[in-house]
C-alpha cells in the first residue's frame, strides 16, 4: 500500500464535493441570493484552477455562537444555566435568600434581576461557574443540557440550534474548510457538550474565560476555576483571540451582532478572498426578531458595515425553510 | 463514490502502520528500551481490541520545543534572534549605545548581558518583540530564520533541530495523535517557521504571549503587538494553557526541563493510558550534557519524579544514532 492517505483523501473529496452539491449540501436553505453566495465562493475558494484557490490549511472558518449557531433569546441560555445553577444551590446558600442578586433569581424576580445590571450579572456568573474544577464544571452543564427546557420553546436548549447553519458547518466540513466557533460566551461552558451538536471538537472552541489556577493536589492534579475573569471573547477580544490561538486569519466567518464586527473586519482583511456573513433575525413568529434596538444580539454598526461593504446577509424569514432540527420530523 | 474519507482514512492508516512498522518508523533510534516502550505504547492505544485503546478525537501530544525537539544551547535561540534584531535595529537607536542591556549587546559582550539579569532579558525582548504587527513580526523572524547562524555549530537555527524527534512527531501523527508544541517560547516566534521544520500547523502552537490591540487602521486591521506580558507559557502555565486552548488532557506529553514537569503531570493524571518521555541531555560530544545544574533548561524535580514514577526518559547520548537532521547526509 503506498498510496498516502493525503493523496486518496483529495480524490474523496473531490468526489464527495460533485455528490454532495448533486444532492443540495444546503437543503433547509431556501433558493435565495444568500445560498447562492455561498456556494459560489466555495466552489471557487476549492477550485484549483480558480485565481481564489485557497489552500487547506487557510481555510479557517469562524462563527459566533449565540444568535448564530442557536437562539439567544429571551436571554442568552448561559444565563438560564446560571440561573438553574443558583436555584440547585440554594441549599447550600441559606444567605442568598436575602443576597440580591440571587434573592431575585429565587424569587424568579426577572424584572429585579435586570436591574442588578452588569454587576448582578457578574455576581451570578462567578457564583456559578466558579469554585469548582473544569470536570466537576464540565459536568454540571452536561446534566442541565440533558434536562432543563427553555422557557417558551419548551424543549432542551441543544434542540434550539439552527438548522440550515448545521449544514452550512458540515458542507465547509466537506470542503476542507476548519471550522471553529469565536463566541462571547464561556469557553468551558460550550466545550461541554458543542461537540456532539455542531460537530466541533474541544480545541475549535473558543470563547470567555474566567481564571483557572493549577493545584497538583497530592499526585491527583485538578485545574480550579477561579472567580475573576481572564478574558471576555467580545468585540476586539475576537480578532485578538483568533491570532492567539489559531494564529491564523479567518476566510469565513460568521456572525449576527455588532460584538462580531471586528472579527468580521479582521476576515474582511485577508489576502485570500473572504467570505462575511451575518444573520439577520427577521422571522418574529418561528424564532424572533430583532436587531438595531435590541439588548442581546444587537446589530446596527455591523449591518450598515454588511451593507456597504456587500457582506452577505441572512434573512432569516425569507432565507430559510426551516429554523430548528426538530421542525424536519 | 459512496465510501466517506473518514472510513478510507482509517484503512489507508492502519495499512500505513503495518507498512512503517515493518520499516521502522524511528529509524534515527537505537534499539533501546526507550524506542521499545514508545512503540508499545502506540501500538496499544490505537489497537480496537486492547483495553487501552484511545479514540482518535483524544490522542492529544504535546511537546515542549526548546531543548526537547531543538537545541537550546548556549543560550535560547530566541534570545540569539533578539540580539540580531538589536543590531539590526540599531541604527535607528542611537542612545542604545550608551543604554543596558543594548550596550551589552552591541559590543557583544554576553557577560554584561547575563549581569543584567531577568530585568535585562526583558527588555530586550520588548524592544524587538514589540511596537510592529504581528505579521511584521513574522517576517522579520522568517528572514532571520533563513541566515543567522548559531554561533558554535555554524548551521541555520532550523538545522538545529532533533531527528529522532522529528520521526517521533511524524509517527504518532500517522497514528492519528494531533502533535502540539507547548513551549515557553514566544508563541508568534514558533509560529514563523515551525509549520515547515516539524510539519505542526500554527494553531497547534502554543506558547508565551505578549499583549496585543485590535487597530481597524481605516480598514486595513492591524494587530499591533505590546511591550507587555499577556502569558507565560511555563510551568503550571503549561497545563493552564492547554486546558484554555485545547480543553483536552494530552495523552502524551515530551519535555526536557522541570519547566515541562506540570504538564507531565496533568498528561500523567489522564483516565487514558498516557506517556509521559522526557529528554536528557547526555551527550556532551555531539550535543551538550546538562541536568540538574544548568541555568539553561534545567532538569531536576523532573528527573526524581521521571525516576519515581516510571516515566521514560531518553538518553540521548544512547539512546539516538543521530541529533540532526545535517548528519543523514
Amino acid at each position: 500500500m503506498t498510496i498516502s492517505c493525503k493523496e486518496e483523501k483529495k480524490e474523496t473529496q473531490i468526489d464527495q464535493s460533485v455528490e454532495v452539491s448533486a444532492i443540495d449540501p444546503l437543503p433547509s436553505w431556501n433558493d435565495t441570493s444568500t445560498k447562492k453566495e455561498i456556494i459560489a465562493y466555495v466552489d471557487a475558494v476549492t477550485d484549483k484552477n480558480n485565481p481564489n484557490f485557497i489552500p487547506i490549511a487557510d481555510r479557517i472558518g469562524t462563527f459566533d455562537n449565540d444568535g448564530n449557531l442557536w437562539s439567544e433569546q429571551p436571554a442568552y441560555f448561559q444565563l438560564f444555566f446560571a440561573i438553574d445553577r443558583v436555584k440547585a444551590m440554594a441549599a447550600d446558600h441559606p444567605e442568598w435568600k436575602n443576597e440580591q442578586p440571587f434573592k431575585a433569581v429565587l424569587e424568579n424576580d426577572m424584572e429585579e434581576l435586570a436591574k442588578q445590571g452588569e454587576h448582578g450579572l457578574l455576581t451570578l456568573i462567578m457564583a456559578t461557574h466558579s469554585g469548582n474544577t473544569t470536570e466537576e464544571f464540565e459536568k454540571d452543564v452536561q446534566e442541565w443540557v440533558k434536562t432543563a427546557k427553555h422557557p417558551t420553546k419548551n424543549v432542551t436548549y441543544d434542540q434550539l440550534v439552527y438548522q440550515p447553519m448545521l449544514e452550512l458547518l458540515q458542507y465547509l466540513r466537506a470542503n476542507d474548510f476548519k471550522t471553529y466557533i469565536v463566541s462571547g460566551g464561556g469557553v468551558d461552558f460550550m466545550r461541554a457538550f458543542v461537540t456532539d451538536v455542531y460537530g466541533i471538537p474541544k480545541e475549535q472552541i473558543i470563547g470567555s474565560r474566567i481564571k483557572t489556577e493549577f493545584d497538583y493536589n497530592d499526585g491527583n492534579p485538578v485545574i480550579k476555576r477561579l472567580p475573576a475573569i481572564d478574558f471576555i471573547d467580545d468585540k476586539e477580544g475576537k480578532p485578538l483571540n483568533i491570532q492567539k490561538i489559531i494564529g491564523k486569519k479567518p476566510v469565513f466567518s460568521s456572525g449576527n451582532s455588532d460584538g462580531d464586527l471586528q472579527m468580521m473586519q479582521w476576515a474582511a482583511s485577508n489576502t485570500y478572498e473572504s467570505f462575511m456573513l451575518y444573520v439577520h433575525h427577521t422571522d418574529s413568529i418561528r424564532e424572533w426578531a430583532y436587531d438595531r434596538e435590541s439588548h442581546i444580539g444587537k446589530l446596527d454598526k455591523g449591518l450598515d458595515q454588511a451593507i456597504k461593504d456587500g457582506w452577505t446577509v441572512i434573512d432569516m424569514k425569507n432565507d430559510w425553510k426551516v429554523i430548528y432540527p426538530f421542525e424536519l420530523k
